[in-house]
């Protein structure tokens, strides 16, 4: 493989995808399908939608499977002191497994190699981190290109038909877990991802007001808002109730104090 | 005008227009093209090649210019207890002009109009703004709905390669000004925009990392990154030669602690 590109693909409304990103994927030979072997059926269908509705051309497809995650050692605090191996240190040793194995798969392809990542490469997701990883072990050598998404953030946006920011004011993007940790002081408008504990339940002001979404730019789609203390049960329940019925849910929120 | 569609364009790179986009684009008969009176004629430029390259059919377009906001009244720091009106103020005085301009236009057409935003409508931009004003004040009624793009974050991210956040950190999105008064703290890492004033050299710790970029996606992009250190006083002339240069510039940045 001699080039790699890592495309971001919007959050998924498959028309969310960029005419850069159309333009890309029809330069790539082989698109390298990463799973964790757990794959959500209706996001693996979706990239199958797009390929098919965007290429002209022949490729190849070569999935990836993830080496599992050693989750036992995840602690749900940052415990420094403790004798657990740290989150950061977890991660780092799963992100080498995982370096690997790409590398056997980068190796044994020719041409133009792409992987399709949700949303923007940018946001949380560990696919650039991966592919310095391969490079720095200095075994197969390839230049990269990486072409942006439209993240869940603006699909959240878009959908409540909200502005991010306060006028001149900033916006913390942030995890379930450092919520409920607390914001740091002076922020006062907040994304949450990664969330899944309904980490809102413990922001203490329910003045705050929330903006909810769920599998957004999808045939499920749901949306919620108001003041936290008017509507923080109803998407707790929500949540739930479609977590059970389709076996799993991807859900991002605004907070504003 | 019984529908307003507000479309995100991406910030730079006409390929980094939605499918989605395109297809909404497609549905107006007219778009609103809001000017201050002194608009970069390369970004016009860019709209209409957008429009050229992508539409399909018969279209209007409706200049709105823009009432001058009162630049004399804005304070470089939020003045609490001063006299002069705070920032704040002085902005909502300007968006209620607007709405009245606004206003008049919507009134004036027919059918499904358009306003095409750079980057994404949801990051310091005030076009939803706008349109919430023109609806609160009663006097035309229409539906509408926002298209989100990709904003010039990703881009920034995309053209250095680089993912926004650490693994399981935050990001802090600001302005130039915020960063001058100092970050929150526990931010490690922020992504800088509408800075005039080359807010990083204010960051006290030069062991800080910055990726710079100018004019991302367009032709004359710049990108520079390193130290703080190391980078700032180039970053600073670079900034100077090209603004001169151009007569204008348009940048962002991510610090990282
Ligand atoms: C691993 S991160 C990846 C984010 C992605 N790179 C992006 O740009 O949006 C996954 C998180 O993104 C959010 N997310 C992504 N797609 C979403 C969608 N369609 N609806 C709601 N949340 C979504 C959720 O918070 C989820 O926990
Ligand atoms: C009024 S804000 C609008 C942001 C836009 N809505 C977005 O989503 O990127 C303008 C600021 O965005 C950043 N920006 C937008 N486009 C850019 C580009 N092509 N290159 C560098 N910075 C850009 C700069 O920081 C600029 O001061």
């Amino acid at each position: 493989m001699r080039e790699l590109l890592v495309i971001g693909i919007g959050a998924g409304d498959p028309d969310q995808v960029t005419i850069q990103a159309v333009k890309a994927m029809n330069r790539a030979d082989v698109f390298f399908v990463i799973g964790k072997g757990d794959e959500k059926q209706e996001l693996v269908d979706l990239r199958t939608t797009i390929l098919s509705e965007h290429m002209d051309r022949d490729y190849r497809i070569v999935d990836i499977l993830d080496p599992p995650r050693d989750r036992t050692n995840v602690p749900s605090v940052r415990s420094a002191g403790s004798a657990q191996p740290d989150y950061g240190t977890v991660v780092d040793d799963w992100h080498d497994r995982r370096a690997q194995v790409f590398e056997e798969k980068f190796a044994a392809e020719d041409g133009v190699g792409a992987i399709l990542v949700w949303g923007d490469p940018s946001l949380y997701d560990s696919t650039l981190r991966i592919v310095e990883r391969v490079l720095a072990r200095g075994n197969v050598v390839f230049d990269y290109t990486v072409i942006p998404g439209v993240t869940s953030i603006q699909s959240l946006a878009a959908q409540h038909r909200i502005v991010l920011n306060r006028i001149g004011e900033p916006v913390h993007v942030t995890t379930g877990r450092r919520l409920r940790e607390g914001l740091p002081d002076g922020v006062g408008t907040a994304v949450v991802m990664l969330d899944a504990e309904c980490s809102f339940t413990h922001v203490p002001d329910k003045d705050t007001e929330i903006w909810w979404g769920a599998y957004l730019g999808l045939p499920d789609e749901v949306l919620i808002s108001g003041k936290l203390r008017a509507v923080e049960d109803e998407i707790v329940r929500v949540r739930a109730e479609l977590r059970k019925r389709k076996g799993w849910i991807m859900d991002i929120y605004l907070i504003r104090r």
